[in-house]
């Protein structure tokens, strides 16, 4: 069974594994308001686009407890959204709609909002399954995918957005075995990806990001999957760094190079992938491994969280509404 | 000034830098046989194909004092060639030739050794200087240049093999910058690249190396300079792994993609790169990292040492000779 990566705890806290932690210690910790989710956001104990919305949704829910005796402006107010991933400003957009759009006073706010965090981690479960479903058609029996960075369970709130058809089919009896790049920086594949694979039962390799060139040249990969991070209306989509290189090489060896992603990862008001802003992150993510240096001091290093990679590498885009080609309108 | 990496010391043995502590210490060590320089080999302790080959000639000189008071037929019986990379086989093969073809007793053998050996080293390091010189012409100022893994002054007793024609193009005031891919899994470009381009001066930005393909296609890069450590008739070379993914992209971004590296690298005994045999080594170099497990216990791992680049996808080689096409013949 893949695992489970967010719960409420019993006294109403949001439940999360620290990711950071992974795979030399699997440490849950509670938290108790929308300001230590957006801390763990930020550290990475939380990570995956969907999952960080499910998040901040049920962390804006357990920071508002102790506003249920306040008056509703007050309430209302603690109610703010912050612009981040899609997801993230996707979920609590939708959060501050529904505080809004609820009549009554503090209390039954709240109680509103605790069902909406509910159902949207209950509609993500729900979408990673059907996107498992839809790329269950992609995997046939004894299929070698490669896949980057984590998209399964520990992204979501379910299964996963590129590893759920990989559950799903595992589950159903196919055999499938799939390669893992590592992903540096932060090593999601080797740290995270390994483990809950490991941890379902699925057969998996562990290779480092430059090894998947030489694994395609061998034919030894059927298929590619990877998740998504923002998909724009031309199809265009940022994902972690090595994304691109993978569907370039992917295109050029003849593999097939699908991403799968909620359709909420659509950002149709973006045209395309040049309008997507990267993220650049601290140069000791890649010139500091567990607390030791392993690059010279002072040296510069570029570390782009993202990459995009344009439409046209894309074999299909595996969504909850069915393996689907762009352009992509917002509805 | 690029850095010495290989020296006689006061006392006769072979001084190197122990490259694995690198870039946290800078240590040497001095080597007393040829027992202990292979060791140091294996270990990595020194590396690059024409350092150990270097290395391994020196090592039998050091090694074989202590048998300058042996018979002829005991001395030469000491002096021994294994078979490993094709530098260290031509550098012992070439004692080995030079022992058998020397007159006289064994002191006067391990005199023309030592000369041998010498002449080994400096020979590498006139062969560095003449690559530097041919790569010369590919270098415009200003120009920004990808390599990989390390083949400078680390990798050779000279100024390096893929890094010469920078370190030229730095000392005769050209402006060159260099990105440095990381070279998972064991970090040579990290720890070693950057450190000794550093070292002397030259401006460097270390990337991971997943994120290579989107400086590509950002025409952020003018040229891509790798190494080789066997190069075979037919111009199929073994470099480090994530040679052959950086050299599709390249074709497909339409950048220069250079190879450079002495002509003894070429094994005109190989017809062709499938016949070129691949290290696998531990899958702890993926899963540890500094000590600590960086992916679950009992995870598998392919790590594969080399991979194979077809000649179709190299602008040239460079190497002491010229920048030169193949067929390659031995001569």
């Amino acid at each position: 069974m893949p695992i489970q990566a967010i719960s409420w705890s019993p006294s109403g806290a949001v439940r999360i594994i620290d990711q950071r932690a992974l795979p030399e210690a699997e440490i849950t910790r509670d938290l108790e308001s929308a300001e230590s989710v957006a801390e763990a956001i930020k550290q990475m104990q939380v990570r995956g686009a969907p999952l960080i919305g499910i998040a901040a949704a049920m962390g804006l829910v357990a920071g508002t407890r102790d506003l249920r005796s306040a008056p509703r402006p007050s309430f209302l107010a603690g109610v703010d959204a912050r612009p981040t991933a899609v997801n993230l400003r996707w979920a609590l957009h939708r959060m501050a709609n529904v505080a809004q759009s609820t009549l009554g006073e503090s209390p039954a706010i709240w109680e509103r909002l605790h069902v909406e965090a509910t159902a949207i981690w209950e509609e993500d479960r729900a979408m990673c399954r059907r996107i498992g479903e839809h790329g269950l058609t992609i995997l046939a029996d004894g299929a070698n995918v490669l896949t980057h960075c984590n998209t399964g369970a520990l992204a979501t709130g379910g299964i996963g957005t590129a590893l759920a058809p990989i559950y799903l089919a595992h589950e159903q009896g196919r055999r499938v075995h799939v390669y893992v790049d590592e992903t540096r920086p932060l090593l999601q594949g080797s740290r995270l990806t390994t483990w809950e694979l490991q941890h379902a039962g699925v057969p998996c390799t562990l290779i480092t990001d430059g090894a998947a060139a030489t694994l395609m040249r061998q034919a030894k990969i059927d298929v590619i999957l990877v998740g998504a991070d923002r998909i724009c209306a031309n199809g265009d989509f940022a994902n972690k760094i090595g994304t691109y290189g993978l569907a370039v090489l992917a295109r050029h060896h003849g593999v097939p190079f699908y991403c799968a992603a909620p359709w909420s990862t659509v950002d149709a008001s973006l045209a395309d992938g040049d309008l997507i802003p990267i993220e650049q992150r601290a140069a000791a993510e890649v010139t500091v491994m567990a607390g030791r240096p392993i690059a010279p001091d002072g040296v510069v290093a570029l570390n782009p969280a993202f990459d995009v990679t344009p439409a046209r590498y894309v074999t299909g885009f595996i969504t909850d509404r069915g393996i689907v080609q762009p352009p992509f309108s917002a509805t």
